[in-house]
């Protein structure tokens, strides 16, 4: 098993993405494409020379290796049962499910068959996000006291969007919960959650909010505040800062170049990168590298199905709290 | 009128702030300095020409033009009292009282009067946080989304202090309370708070909090995220930023100088200024100005006791939430 | 002509780069590798499936499309010429030749035979430095008046590279000799240089500098100052300003990560990136795509054999310059 | 002696900077104001509380225990001297004189009475600069290899000043040569300088440039660069940095807020402070508080008449580097 024979089920803008990541990485090779849009799988196949094989096949096909899921999110848990009992590795992008329950039996298919499955937290992966991390992991800052995410999304997507999406919090704070359990190795206990449609009056109609305040607390008392908003004229604004008992910690965003303009209304920098195809292209690289290394490397990779059920637990519990107004607590 | 007689009460250490402002001051004279403490009193009038009156005298001598309050908080609404009936201007340092209902019966005592209120939330001076203010205004970033403020002061007080602070929110947190409003522009009607004792157990024993996160919302669900600290090690953390429709403003911390030292480890540029009375140097001088020539031009000063009032209930609802975990609303 | 057909010549460091750069470009085959040291050759064809083949029949087959010499200096003009006489397009690494008259007869050859020559002045395709000449001919600081380059390599090479090398001025300075010239569209008529073996005595000892300060003029009295270090204890510095009548554009260096670090010491960043290698990786990308596109379209590649000729002039009159200590006026 | 009696010779715009600080600090009082046009006297005397009086009365007035020399240069010497005569500490502005030899003079009285004379190099005791100097002098950067000044003024001064004021060296550059020998605490030996009228053809005209660039070395090789323009429509650039053999040191402008603004052209922060009553506000009152100090503990102050001198010689000898175009050696 020199490359990897990778079947990709999937083939809009973020299987394409992955797509570039597994024709340009050394132990890999894009074997087959699947698309419920034929056309879809055509076109990204004649330009990757992967063939185009429907996802049972390609998933049944004993030269496939491992198994990258990019589909829509309804057929997610499916596809994972099937490669599962197909024994083969499987990517999944998040999330699992909008359904809790329906993500537990998944992974209870997941566990019974021991195959290693990955959700694709790509944030996890990014560079500055990543050395965050691993300075916390050195004690930089002593233990933490307080996690801040602030993710704010250049435009809204449409409303047709909106609707099957989950809302705000299964769709885009998903990846905050995430990054805040990553962050703090601690689970999160409470929940309280604040919403409002203030960039599009559409999405409140549709039930859903835009802008959203979320506040998380430990066992142990730690905090996190995420922020999230759906407009951001200067850029997809990711950051992060985590405070801790010796110091504080900041990951910013990246920027195009490094040019500073002065003049009479003072200094310019760019602005931060403009979506997450541009700031998380080398966490996309990078997650896909360590999926790849855990496969090869016989370990199991992460974030893994727990975290991804771990997530959604927190999306819905944020859901809940944001029509409640009141404290959702976890056990 | 050339110089504004003030009347001094308080030769504690915010008081010996604006004792230095009033002397530097072109438009004021510090003719009295009154404590409880007579050798305070005694020092600080030794140190500006100033004479030692009794609190009462001082505020009824009728050479006073003035009346400056940093005595004490369990005294500031009698002494505010004394001096409406007195038909003279007050300046107060925050908070007016702990008690909400005895702020009312000293605002009215106030509005029965008619004299001149001001009350000292200091930031609100500050020139990198009212440059911000005038840009909002000036619609810069359109209309407000979303206000974050962060607030960490370098090391907790004593708990004998805690004890009759009040308590985080109406200690610490206030300021940040008034400042959303300040920039808002508009009433709070939600408050959800959250708070752990982390910098120091004996903090939680004493029934306070030292990390804090509270979420607010306006009527037109407009938010605002606050995070309160009693430990930065890098120096006193005072940032805000707000999230408009058109763009983003920030405003963060001031250093001591611009030296940036370049090494093996990377970049070091400087901490934080350590605290208050050097960060807010300027915002002191600021707001003397101000009271002055709202004095000097008959007209009323700002924040005047209904902001301090505003942001006391502000912060008896994040107290509260911060206990019961759920949301409070306000009429 | 669907895939360029690229020989290489030349298996070391920089070349190495380079075909990993052919190897990702979707227009290009790296079709032969070439060098004086088989087993280097031999390495490299067969990490990336070339044909290992000596340079002259590389260059004379006629399935080669164009050539790329990363050879050593001392065989770069007659590699060029060979090439020139096939009719194949070159790009070549900076310098042509360490003599200036061997340049000159170098470009007679490339001259006669209509032949496109690239010369690699990789800095010209770095984001940063691009987007700034971008702002500089957009307008948007008016008239130049001032370009001040600053160019740190971390360390020293040794100094049987230094004794080979034609010295800092030709080896080193001759890139930002190449960014003034590229960012005034003006030649520079007069040169200064001043230069000190501060970092490496052994440096000195071979006739050489470390450390040097050269100032330009153009023929309208526009000002260049370049500034180069052979240390730099935190990364490779590289940054360039360019003061106009309307206002200043600066550039500076990148970071691994956007990571700061607060702490009673302050708030520490990132040192700049190691070296070229990773300073420059999205230039040598995107200096193939150059060469690449004017071969396609027809066109004459920029920086041209002239261009590599002009610095190679400036450099010598700094040479001279930082031995007289005399200004070198050129016609 | 509690507080110094001091005469203030010369009541314009730089008289008057020092007129404040005098008279807010403890330990000074200003007791005379002197200006050949009486008006200026007058005005700045009734401001202050203090006396008008010729100079030479004030500075023979047994009661005057320092002088403040702030009247125009041409008279700078002949004042210092009367001054040294009566035996009276003297601060004078910069610089002594624009004659070299009338400078060694006056130093020559200075010496034989022994006065304190310290010269307004403002510079030196701005906080950042001077913190710059304190880590030098501290090792953390181990030894200086290079220094870089940048120096840019917001605006050209009228051609009529330019042409009293000995010229951009004599006027501009030499605070900038003299925080050179103060940064390097070695003297310069070789001095080379190219300038151009590129801001204002008028100066040009007037002999005199506007755009200047300037390498000097000290004996053991160290290298200085120093850039100035007349132009800089982004506020008062002032920018140092020091290169040594374990790093970098940079001090950089400060700006009036810590406000950045960010939207679609990407982020805006402030311009540097306008010009030098901004920029160095703190400094003057420094230097105000180093001489007192200096008179009051008995110690010479710095810098003093013989740094004023070589600052001076310096700036000759860059003035006619950038008439020749050589190097100007001095021994």
């Amino acid at each position: 098993m020199t490359q990897l024979n990778i079947a990709l089920i999937g083939a809009g803008r973020i299987g394409r993405v992955h797509a570039a990541s597994i024709a340009a990485h050394p132990d890999c090779r894009l074997a087959t494409v699947s698309d419920a849009i034929e056309d879809a799988a055509r076109s990204l196949a004649a330009e990757t020379g992967a063939a185009v094989t429907p996802a049972e096949a390609a998933i049944g096909d004993p030269a496939t290796d491992a198994v990258m899921i990019c589909a829509p999110t309804d057929v997610h848990a499916a596809l994972i049962e099937t490669a599962a009992r197909a024994g083969k590795p499987v990517f999944c992008e998040k999330p699992v499910d909008l359904d809790a329950a329906r993500i537990r039996a998944c992974l209870a298919v997941v566990r019974s068959t021991g195959i290693p499955l990955m959700i694709g937290f790509n944030r996890r992966f990014d560079p500055s996000f990543r050395d965050l991390k691993r300075r916390l992991d050195a004690g930089r800052i002593g233990s933490i006291e307080l996690v801040s995410i602030l993710s704010k999304d250049p435009a809204p997507p449409p409303v047709s969007y909106i609707e099957r999406s989950g809302g705000l919090f299964r769709d885009m704070m998903i990846h905050d919960l995430d990054m805040a359990r990553f962050l703090l190795g601690e689970e999160l206990i409470a929940v309280h959650a604040a919403g409002s449609a203030l960039v599009d009056p559409a999405i409140g109609a549709a039930g859903d909010v835009d802008t959203a305040v979320v506040t998380l607390r430990t066992g142990s008392g730690k905090l996190v505040s995420i922020t999230n908003s759906r407009r951001a004229t200067y850029g997809y604004d990711q950051r992060i800062e985590v405070h801790g008992s010796g110091g504080m910690l900041a990951a910013g965003n990246r920027t195009q170049t490094t040019v500073t303009e002065a003049g009479a209304s003072g200094y310019i920098t760019d602005p931060a990168l403009p979506f997450f195809l541009e700031r998380y292209a080398d966490a996309y690289r990078a997650e896909l590298d360590a999926f790849v290394a855990a496969i090869k490397g016989g370990t199991m990779p992460e974030p893994d199905g727990e975290d991804g059920l771990a997530a959604q637990i927190l999306a819905d519990a944020a859901t809940e709290s944001a029509k409640t107004g009141q404290t959702v607590h976890l056990q």
